[in-house]
């Protein structure tokens, strides 16, 4: 597997592309973004799980139920959640505004929002300006960079990434591109149900079944495993179309070594992006990661890291580069699960080195300059072995900062 | 039903003192509280349910088993959490070293801390101190003030509060104080395991078990339905004290008129206590109240009204009185209970009047400088209407400030 560039424009027959229509009134960014294969795609999403979900989340449930998408329409500025009956017909007209311009139906659309919540979204701003983001559709790393910069809202970093793997003697590729700053704690499901959008493209030949089993494999292990401030968006959605191009032997079972490649290579991609997310978030100054080694089981890690990496006083403490260990063994004292307190060690650690700060559930005298160095830097995590035996799991998360609370105290003006 | 002034002096026979012994060692205020009775007590308390529980939570745990309490030894500026074996010893020091200036059995002593996790407790300090401790004991409300200030961390303000009522022709006083400010998420259970600390004394006469349970149904209304950061500490605790010196008919049943106006009374001190926790949150320069109406059950309305109260979301939205109210919404969605998002109607409520600001799950047209006006004030309330048969139950909770992520993020120093 190599990094490669282009993004999701990377894989043979996609096109992207990305427009200001209005729908940000006191911002001159991008706004809307499209991306479509030239030809028909399998396809797999996943949707958040909360219970109020926006309108584009219910009109992309139906769309992808078949397995046949080949095209994503975006906007950023408005969620397009709770906007009733009226915000429902308007998911439905920008998925018929995408097919209109690619000469496809509708239901071969998967529409995706992201902005405020609950104000009506100005749809007739997308039907009007369509045509010029037709008029934009490129296949190159242009398209793709037009596309990312759409679907942004308080993202300051670009997130994407492509790769490139070899499969029955043909190279198959993968690109993706992200966005999520605030409003970050991923829960998505399979085909069912953050803000965080994902889109993915592969010209990999791939089965519906096997694509959604790739897929879930990688958000599990990725954007569920992310979070920013704790809050699981209404908007949420990962989708992948693979349509086919790189001509491999058709991915077409999960007992296969080519599966096993290319699940490797979307999860490689979804983590990557997950990492982006995170060091991404809203204000956020660090990127934390939370290893849990030796927990009683993966899913006992993984709630012990989750809770760990959304305490906002462990958040809070890491912004100030202040080696509070206590409130990392606090915070997985209300995870809800499991573990002996009694046998857990806690080290810091980054590129400036590591720093143990409890062993077997008490403090070892450390070095508080060096803790200080150590969590100083942008990257730092958080290891604690129970002594268990279940594999280690990472998650990701940021500090908590002014910045934050400065975006968010007044984030629709 | 009436308030009176000496919080927890204020019933007979309780006396009360405080003093700085050096365990903040950068600070020149009080560390060290005591409360007792002059004759035994039967006693009631929850602890955390943080599955790391402070060395004093476990010695506590065990000293209440019989019911007869009748002296409280508290520090503030050390947890005393994660400190292993020595933490534990230390713990046991504390109950001896008051045990030992008042005369009665160190089992009759319920030990609290809090302050910073994992840093040995300097022990040696308070039993040095302790006879200095013995000489400020007092029965009036300079013995309650010193205590009170004595059991105070970040908190700016003082948190207590005394009512008298009438029992078969008797005058019974109940008494409390708390302090809490970070680290607050109350979960505490009954008899077993807040750092949010309260200290409740009354005169009644009243049986352990009638205690117990005024206690449990006191809590789950008021202290456990409060929220700052999320983070449910290694250290809360909850104790109430009964001497029996308003010689009332002892109140030995929950089926008598004495047991609910008595229960009654704990209810609204406590509910008092745990607003004033609320608005004395880290940083916080608002009382957010979240009140649920009509959902399927009491517990969906808590669950319901807790995720929004704990959402970092809305509270950088109160923080900067931004009625974005989508994320009130968005965080009921993630709150992990069943309701009708099309059936919600929310309004933001303070003493500048009211906005209603969505209808059946959609915005409604509102002022939105009315709307600025209403969350601009220092108490606010978010009302929630779901249409469903449940009663209406409130929680509380603080916006998210700078100052918050000041405090947290060098805690330490």
């Amino acid at each position: 597997m190599k990094e490669i560039t282009g993004g999701i424009c990377a894989p043979r027959g996609f096109l992207a592309g990305g427009i200001r229509c209005g729908i940000k009134p006191t911002s001159q960014k991008k706004d809307l973004a499209i991306i479509c294969s030239l030809t028909p795609c399998t396809a797999a999403a996943m949707f958040t799980t909360n219970k109020v979900k926006a309108a584009c989340v219910q009109v992309s449930q139906e769309n992808i139920k078949d397995g046949k998408v080949r095209a994503v329409i975006v906007n950023s500025g408005n969620a397009n959640a709770c906007t009733g009956p009226q915000g429902l017909a308007a998911a439905k007209k920008m998925a018929e505004a995408a097919a209109g311009i690619l000469q496809i139906d509708p239901s071969e659309v998967v529409v995706a929002s992201t902005g405020v919540i609950g104000v009506p979204l100005p749809v007739n701003l997308i039907e009007k300006n369509i045509d010029t983001l037709k008029a934009e559709l490129r296949d190159d790393v242009l398209g793709h960079e037009a596309a990312l910069e759409a679907i942004m809202t308080t993202d300051i970093r670009k997130k994407e990434i492509a790769v490139e793997i070899e499969l029955g003697g043909k190279t198959v590729r993968i690109g993706v591109m992200a966005k999520g700053s605030g409003m970050i704690h991923p829960n998505m499901e399979a085909a069912k149900q953050a803000t965080m959008l994902a889109f993915a493209t592969t010209d990999a030949a791939i089965t519906v079944d096997a694509l959604e089993a790739c897929l879930q494999n990688a958000v599990k292990k990725s954007f569920n495993r992310v979070t920013v401030d704790g809050d699981t968006s209404t908007n949420d959605m990962i989708v992948v179309l693979a349509n086919g191009k790189a001509e491999n032997p058709i991915i077409n079972s999960e007992q296969t070594a080519a599966y096993e490649v290319f699940s490797a290579a979307l999860e490689f991609v979804c983590v990557t992006l997950a990492r982006m997310v995170a060091r991404d978030g809203e204000g956020a100054t660090k990127l934390i990661t939370v290893t849990v080694a030796g927990a009683d089981c993966e899913q006992a890690a993984e709630a012990l890291a989750m809770s760990v990496a959304s305490s906002s006083l462990v958040k809070a403490a890491c912004f100030g580069a202040d080696a509070n260990w206590g409130r990392v063994l606090c915070a997985m004292g209300y995870a809800g699960v499991d573990f002996f307190p009694d046998e857990a060690s806690v080290v810091f650690k980054s590129r400036a080195g590591l720093v143990q700060v409890c062993k077997d559930g008490v403090t070892v005298p450390f070095d508080e300059k060096k803790a200080k160095e150590v969590l100083s830097e942008e990257e730092i995590e958080i290891l604690i072995d129970l002594k268990g035996t279940s594999a280690c799991i990472s998650v990701w998360g940021c500090d908590l900062t002014y910045d934050y609370v400065k975006i968010n105290g007044d984030y629709r003006s």
